[in-house]
């Protein structure tokens, strides 16, 4: 971190013809947009959002998800046809958005606009076995890292993650337990929208399948965690976040699945969070607590818990304004305007 | 309030390729669009924010703001040449900025490219004799119709107020606390940046205002408390409130000014409430409990403390979100998604 940087564009955001601090978080994020930039005058260039699909062995049994399985690849062809949230979001806001088939249960037609790149047909049901091999681990965070260095080839300098996979709320509440050392009741919501008995089951499930893992003893292994319960598509999001900063993008960080994933990714390379911007607070349950764990300052509390990167999308605007102010709003001194 | 039509806009967002309620606020938002504009497919044509420019009599004293009286029309011009921090949102959103003279203690050059309508050079000091007469009161709520009005004819179906005027929190004070029946001290905050010393004179200040005045007496003639101690861009502000629901139109309300200016307008008009969307919780003390009183959900929570309409701008993308979800989302059965 460049002291000299911040101390140059506190200066500039203070200088700026309104009351010290009277943009409130813009201010925060126009510093640190130009501290990881280490520029007076961040841009944002290209920005994507890439929504990694995969499927979960255990939503087969229907027992932690109210939607069939079928739903995620259905919500692929959602997105490539432009009818989900995402693709709203990243239209009105001129985002480019990638969706990348990390291990669906179907196999999608080769000509299909999405990056192929499967680990497997879903993982295996983590309540009987490992949902992936460590091999399939080590290959999604591979091929999580290779997409980002290429949309970062490609001149983007800043991106969000998104998600869709059928009972992924079920392994993202499991890793943050683990990470996090929360008992694993208070880190599972209602995911798509259990009801009162369907949370009951879910919970009883994992609080099950945490024991038979003995997740407790993982909480420092994030290549075991995700080999034992991780989806396919939380593992590609881990090394997306792990090549995002190595690459010194800002990373917009979106909800319950996404955050989880973050905490994977910065048992990989802790700095990782200097390259974050947390987006939203999710409604889904122990989100809050995971952004509370990382001292996180989201952007927006709009009470969405949809995934698919949809907060990521919708706190990019803000974003562009912090940085549009700071290069944009006329100083006290050239504006002719009086000080205190 | 059509009762058909919000159970089919219910039914089109509840039908939408999401979890039931997962756009959270959004979806509040874009029910309250379609009702307002009794569409099932809302649109947000020509935004606008206007801001209301004035000089109060009590900022010469230099006992409520730390900032000189001078700064107002500093800004004003500030706005005209595109440098101040409402410029920069209204031009990344395309939303179109109109500045108001409602009563700035400067003489303009008449070809400056704003409203000039300006009610007096600044208001009287409150703290000796009444701000304004009667029919300057009229005079300002009839011209901020007026404004409103031709900007509705000319397309606009959703706007935004903003104001600029060194010393107006204090006059915002007063009439909260007078109409909301909440003690001055708790409604007197730090405005552009009083320090401790400075906000413990505000307070003082304002409560012999509020006593001279008997304002207390008068929660329920707002026309009586505008001629007490509002501003005339407050004033003006109020009667844009009217104007903009009589037209039907979708109004975002931005920061503590802006709400107190609302309160009054809403005594002309309850049902003015019907068209809101709050755009922000300001971090100017009093506002939330304001918000409270209007039992208003504010979509964002930046720590804003700027006024100019700033908030507003910022929340227009969100209105745009939630009326594009509602008219270019997919639905299960478009998209080929089961249900639960």
């Amino acid at each position: 971190m460049n002291t000299s940087i911040r101390e140059q564009l506190l200066q500039n955001i203070n200088n700026k013809t309104k009351p010290l601090g009277a943009l409130g978080m813009l201010e925060t994020v126009a510093l640190q947009m130009g501290i990881i930039q280490n520029s007076l005058s961040p841009q944002i260039t290209h920005p994507h959002i890439v929504v990694f699909a995969a499927d979960h062995g255990i939503a087969a049994t229907g027992l932690v998800n109210p939607y069939p399985q079928a739903v995620t690849a259905q919500m692929v062809l959602n997105f490539v046809n432009g009818g989900a949230a995402i693709n709203v979001f990243c239209r009105q806001h001129h985002i480019a958005l990638q969706v990348v088939d990390a291990g669906v249960n179907v196999e999608f037609d080769k000509t299909l606009p999405i990056i192929h790149a499967k680990i497997k047909m879903g993982t295996a049901d983590y309540s009987t076995g490992n949902a992936m091999t460590e091999e399939e681990v080590q290959a999604a965070i591979d091929t999580g890292k290779k997409i980002v260095q290429e949309i970062f080839d490609k001149g983007c300098n800043t991106i969000g993650f998104g998600e869709m996979g059928i009972g992924n709320t079920s392994a993202a509440a499991l890793i943050m337990s683990a990470i996090i050392n929360e008992p694993i009741e208070n880190c599972v919501g209602r995911g798509t929208g259990s009801n009162d008995e369907q949370l009951k089951i879910k919970k009883e499930v994992l609080k099950n399948v945490f024991i038979k893992h003995q997740l407790g003893s993982l909480s420092t292994q994030p290549l075991a965690l995700l080999r034992a319960v991780g989806g396919a598509e939380i593992a590609m999001m881990t090394g997306a976040y792990v090549q995002a900063a190595a690459c010194g993008m800002g990373i917009v960080v979106d909800g319950f699945i996404a955050t989880a994933a973050l905490l994977t990714a910065l048992q990989l390379d802790a700095s990782i969070l200097l390259y974050c911007i947390f987006a939203h607070t999710s409604n889904e349950q122990g989100h809050t607590t995971m952004l509370n764990y990382l001292k996180a300052q989201p952007l927006l509390h709009l009470g969405l818990r949809l995934g698919e990167g949809t907060g990521a999308a919708l706190a990019i605007p803000l974003l562009q304004s912090a940085v549009n102010f700071l290069n944009e709003m006329a100083s006290f001194e050239n504006a002719g305007v009086s000080e205190k």
